[in-house]
């Protein structure tokens, strides 16, 4: 007998080299969440992730469950997760789940956000979270463009991983919204390629320095070829805001 | 000829043994800009800060100025700086000063700011910034104590310096603003005692605590001893916002 956990992770990912536990000697997030669970588990424990995050993105909602053959309480089991975790890790809020809650497979959408700050001098309060790009951008060749990544495509043109198979996705949301001289994104859909929102992003940013034009999109989309759409916005803008079931 | 210019510069804190120049081992703000404008000015340059933050103090706004034998345009000053310098340190503003304007002994009020977080869970993104106290405060206690550090008074029982002669400070305004479970302290006066901001919010926690009561403020003060006090909060709440001449 097991009891299946639910957790909602927040983590800077600034110092991780993503959520993906890969070698012993590479800090990850899943890393860190095996080690503490193993202390307070007293075996080893898997832990199962929404979302494969990239090395120096953040999380503000990533869900995870693992099982665990000890009944502890799920506040206790909280607060021994937060009291082992370092503090760029925090388990905001842990539930028992149903047996068979898979936080990678069952998640109905994922919601990102990117921020990018166009003023000539980024604060250093910024700088982890946010992309610098130190001159104006057309702001209205950008909004033009919104609309061609939304609904279900081939996204081969925007994703620089080689394993999965299918690369049809579905976007059901693409918002830009401008403050000053921030502009935030946010794109929600069932599941993402890897790379695919930091490339749609780098893509708009080339639109917004009019490298690429909105009427090119269809065509780049059409080509199934990474190398027509435009570059890869760097991880440290992106967060994982919201996982829904 | 020298030109005396006159900057504005924020910092995170988190890395750096505070503001001033200690050994050329320990990492200081000072000692950075001392570094670069070494590099630009050809020469060994003085900075002179309008405070001495302490290590993991944090700064939005303070103030210092230099001289440089080299006439630069502060424009192109102020991108050379920022081209040098790490990215959790950032010339917000360069301009030209008067000859005989120093950032020290010219400043008539600097506004502190200090956060404290009473939630449960910390955000990730605020472990850097934010004293987290994980237990509601008597918000009302602390808020009728707030007109007790108001006006010119002797701070001897709120300082751990042991060099400064005169403990004689003037706090002109002192606010307390809370937000959900943050509550955001704002604490404005000519010149500040070392630990004084910290020591004075520490007591305000303690008082929040109900570990010291308002009524006993004044006897704090008049002991003019550092021990009847509260504790001396962390650094990283405590942010530098404005210092004006």
């Amino acid at each position: 007998m097991t009891t299946n956990y639910k957790i909602i992770v927040q983590y800077d990912g600034t110092e991780y080299c993503g959520w993906q536990y890969q070698k012993p000697e590479y800090k990850t997030i899943q890393a860190e969440l095996c080690r503490v669970l193993r202390i307070i588990g007293k075996n080893r424990v898997v832990v199962t992730g929404s979302s494969r995050t990239d090395a120096g993105v953040h999380s503000k909602g990533l869900v995870a469950n693992f099982h665990l053959s000890v009944a502890i309480e799920p506040e206790s089991l909280n607060k021994a997760l937060n009291a082992l975790l370092p503090k760029d890790i925090r388990v905001m809020e842990c539930k028992i789940a149903e047996k068979s809650f898979n936080a990678r497979f069952g998640a109905k959408s994922k919601t990102y956000q990117y921020r990018i700050y166009t003023g000539q001098i980024q604060s250093p309060f910024d700088q982890r979270y946010v992309w610098h790009i130190p001159y104006p951008l057309d702001l209205k060749a950008m909004r033009r463009s919104l609309k061609y990544f939304l609904g279900e495509r081939d996204f081969t043109s925007f994703t620089s991983g080689e394993t999965e198979r299918k690369k049809i996705r579905e976007i059901s949301m693409f918002k830009m919204r401008v403050k000053n001289e921030e502009i935030v994104f946010t794109v929600q859909g069932r599941s993402f390629l890897r790379y695919m929102v930091r490339n749609i992003i780098g893509t708009m940013v080339d639109i917004g320095r009019n490298k690429i034009n909105p009427r090119e999109i269809p065509a780049i989309f059409a080509a199934e070829d990474r190398r027509k759409a435009g570059q890869t916005a760097p991880a440290k803008g992106l967060t994982l805001l919201k996982v829904e079931y």
